[in-house]
């Protein structure tokens, strides 16, 4: 198994050029968010990811996480791993000062998550969890509530949890049963769910609940459930640990990946009902959550481009030792490493250009989130929410879909080694297998893109986007040699689909809206092609420019204007196609009677 | 996890209607292939398949084969299945009847194959590599070896092996160096092999290996190869069982999936050199070893197409039983079974329609072989064998790409319950992975179509695929409604595509092999999508004409239609797009150095 090295060259040339890493320092309270600064950031924690990180990612895959006597025991090397990593201050980046985190942009907070993603899936369940968790309690928490849990799970000496999966109650949480009745001032909960990340733990001293539930008298679906906060110890006024909450683990799921994870099934109130406080008003609960989902959901992305990194990596280092065959078109007999060989560079090409446009759009939506926050002008700030509500739907299904397409790649660029788990390829696979899937899966990240984030302004947000990206297009047409014309070329073609595309749903939603709802999907995947193509160009200007001002690593730059053309002449030149389905090919999706499946 | 049932009825409309089921009966010496007799040979294997094989398939999963004091011990059941199997004569389907064989065209045994390779990944290497041996014995051993190793092999009481690669020599198996030493009118055998699928196993009392080797004075590379029989436990001349050779299994692979097939790591030799007899002649292993690859990767072509049937009937039994979310469009507010949802509709429509292009394509495929064994004249044998051999690694890599993609997606239907083992799905996924890289990765059948096949006869064979496939197109103008047009139109773009490549790529062979060889992979793609929408498009016509006639079950005739559209539309609509990726975009993919990655 190939270790990890954070990709901080990339992610750094991603962060200033794409997101507008120095736009943001210059933004109030983000003075520490200096570039120079940041690649220190980023090279501390690829130091802790490789170092400590990475090397219990396989075994942590054999040994996986257990349950004994009701309690989740991590494998070994977690609780030393994250021990090290909550003393380096890194749980609360992202977060307020006054709550003892770094405030960091969120930019810089999804690069720096990109590392303990790659290095170690099942560990980077821990930040990512609870950070969703102080989220929704910064936000929706009562002064109590956040003094009394806030500080300790920015430190990450507690760990949060998101309680909203039932058996009948996956996608539609409307339908979920968990009860919370009041009782004293706070509520006794009882009920069961699924698929909770990190249940329980070892790691850390306390586990902090955010459990949606469903009062007696409160009305049926959505507006009914609210949203508590429910802790395993139940923590006194002072800080104190008291006593056991009556919640419980109940099992581990045993999963296709990320088997240091803990997924449980939770049991709340075998005993009279675990006692929780309402967070925010009753009958919002959905909706706090879904304040979050934003963030949730970049964060999953960013998964996404991290197991694409990890698996380019392990190819990358398979493909430049393994000797196999000779050169093609080489007076040389002796057999080459396969890196020679067109069909595995073409492979290696594939990864390194997805993996890079994904995380570049991922950077740039995080940045929009950053924007909408911290922008002067309030219209600044609505345009840049507006980007960021449509971007992140795509960045979720998007990175995914691709992260296990490309540690796919990654399996098959090892042969028959691929398939033999102690090559470290399967388990790539495998763990990023579950991003597709969590915090909504790609198909419902299509619904959302089509159904919400188009449909509610009409495409405007869409057109704004569209907009963006020709600017760009025509900043290519200034650029020397035919590098930059043949990814205007293509980045045109693209946003012309993409607007044809975009302008074909709105109209049909009204009319047939089965009809426009079978193209989502293929419009998502277009609308992640061009917009990948879209920060790829911008990072083909970049490269340029510094080429140009001698300004930084050439064999670098003249690599990301080349990959920036790969993915024009590869990848964006297959978002056209895409048009037919989504246009034409509506009519068949529906057609059948489900007794012909 | 859901059961298997063969899908008989698309499995005789796709052998009777494109692989030609009744011509091949009329063939001489396969009068027993008449269709109606078929089609309860496929019945019966489908409940052999449904009753024994398939339920231990999850359960060979979790306790996966095991090495105990040098013995591998298959999974519980395997033993009473296998025994099943073997008394039914299945084991011999496509074999001569003078050694115990059933004599049927390759096409039906394809057929049957699917059925064990869909109920069972791991079962099915026992009759697909003793299948293997037993041609590489029948064309090219002597009769001796035949006499004694023949008829016990296609009976299943004694299993082959296929001992190839070694750590060095995988893809290049010039470079192996497993060594056999003349004497005493047999040779001994030293050396290491692996991934060598059922090299021991307690199902068989014997297992009979085929072992490439070099001679001492062999020249170097592929022309120093001779292909040896080498017994597990040697056999007397009256076919009494001998002594235990000098072989052993070192130890088992822990796999990404099919853990329930033994990939054993052999040593020959450990004690003097284990006892073989030469297949042949000296020098020319590698050459016998080819003749038998026609039907191996067909063969793991249909593993891909079974695993497609398998994934695909999983994930529909779940989107039928799964209710969650209103229906879109709909007024009632209750919740659906998903099936009603668009998103997840289109999945299964894309599930169904890929594995029922692949199937028609692999059953086509082999057909050819049975033509070009059996027609009178030698002309259509010949151009019989040219198709078949342009086709096969198109059926190997297309078909195994698209199981798992396939079985991907069932993954993603399931949502959060296809991560959890226990469902099934994700067993699918895992086994299937292997399909795409063992008998030569995909990327090899895609070097293998390009620079053997295109390039032997410099297209003529792909001309006349061509030729055939617009045959086609022109019979779609004369089919009533817009069904048979829609098809006809794509059909007639995606064999324009085809044509231009094609040309490309003959083009450019000569004057920049790399660049050329970089467009492999999406060339072998593309023919796979368009030689799929050839036998979509036959099958929308024999329904069209079966419906006219009401010659058959309407409801299954109509969804062949409705699926062939739906093929034409989202999947042959992409083949256009890959030219780009071939004619434009192999530039990039060597352009780097190898530093740069």
């Amino acid at each position: 198994m190939t270790g990890y090295a954070a990709p901080v060259q990339d992610m750094r040339f991603a962060l200033e050029e794409v997101a507008g890493l120095a736009e943001l320092a210059g933004l109030p309270g983000w003075d520490q968010a200096e570039p120079d600064l940041i690649a220190s950031v980023l090279e501390e924690a690829g130091k802790l990811a490789r170092d400590v990180i990475a090397p219990i990612n396989r075994s942590g895959d054999i040994e996986g996480a257990r349950l004994e006597n009701g309690i989740v025991r991590m494998p070994r090397g977690f609780r030393e791993a994250y021990a090290q990593f909550i003393a380096g201050g890194w749980n609360g980046l992202p977060f307020a000062e006054d709550i003892g985190g770094q405030n960091l942009p969120w930019a810089v907070s999804c690069a720096v998550q990109e590392i303990w993603q790659a290095a170690n899936l099942s560990f980077g369940q821990y930040p990512l969890l609870t950070q969703g968790a102080i989220e929704a309690l910064s936000r929706h928490g009562s002064p109590e509530q956040k003094k009394l849990y806030l500080s300790k799970m920015v430190a990450g000496v507690w760990n949060g949890t998101m309680n909203l999966t039932e058996p009948q109650a996956g996608t539609d949480l409307g339908a979920l049963r968990t009860r919370a009745v009041r009782a004293d001032g706070h509520y006794r909960i009882t009920g069961q769910k699924i698929f909770i990340t990190n249940g329980d733990t070892d790691l850390t001293e306390n586990t902090i609940h955010l459990v949606l539930a469903r009062l007696p008298d409160a009305p049926a679906g959505v507006k009914g459930i609210s949203l508590f906060v429910v802790p395993k110890l139940m923590v006194e006024a002072d800080g104190r640990m008291g006593s056991r909450n009556d919640l419980r683990v109940v099992s581990l799921e045993h999963k296709l990946g990320i088997r240091a994870s803990p997924t449980c099934v939770m049991s709340y109130g075998d005993n009279g009902g675990a006692v929780g406080t309402l967070v925010g008003e009753e009958g919002r609960g959905l909706e706090y959550m879904f304040t979050m989902m934003n963030n949730a959901r970049l964060s999953v992305g960013i998964q996404g481009v991290a197991m694409g990194e990890r698996a380019y990596q392990q190819a990358r280092a398979y493909a430049r030792s393994r000797v196999q065959s000779r050169e093609l078109g080489s007076r040389d007999v002796a057999p080459a490493a396969i890196i020679r060989h067109p069909d595995v560079r073409r492979m290696l090409m594939t990864m390194k250009a997805q993996t890079e446009a994904s995380r570049a759009l991922a950077y740039y939506a995080a940045s929009a989130l950053d924007r909408a926050k911290a922008l002067p002008d309030a219209a600044g700030r609505a345009r840049a929410q507006a980007t960021a509500d449509l971007l992140i739907p795509v960045v979720k299904a998007w990175s995914t879909d691709l992260g296990f397409e490309i540690a796919s790649t990654g399996v098959q660029i090892h042969g028959g080694m691929g398939f033999i788990e102690e090559t470290g390829a399967a388990q790539h696979l495998r763990d990023a297998r579950i991003t597709m899937i969590y915090e909504g899966t790609s198909g419902i990240q299509a619904n959302d893109l089509l159904g919400r984030k188009l449909m509610r302004d009409k495409g405007v947000a869409a057109a704004g986007a569209i907009a963006q990206f020709r600017t760009t297009a025509d900043r290519l047409a200034t650029g020397p040699g035919d590098d930059l014309a043949t990814i205007r070329r293509h980045l045109i073609a693209g946003i012309d689909t993409l607007e044809r595309a975009t302008a074909w749903l709105i109209q049909t939603w009204g009319d047939d809206v089965r009809r426009a709802s079978a193209g989502a999907t293929p419009y998502l995947r277009m609308m992640g092609i061009v917009a990948g193509g879209w920060v790829m160009a911008i990072s083909a200007l970049a490269a340029t420019e510094r080429l140009k001002r001698r300004n930084g690593d050439a064999a670098f730059l003249e690599a990301k204007l080349i990959t920036a053309r790969f993915y024009a002449e590869h990848i964006l030149s297959q978002a056209n196609a895409l048009l037919t389905p989504i246009m034409e090919g509506g009519g068949t999706v529906m057609a059948l009677d489900e007794d012909q499946f």
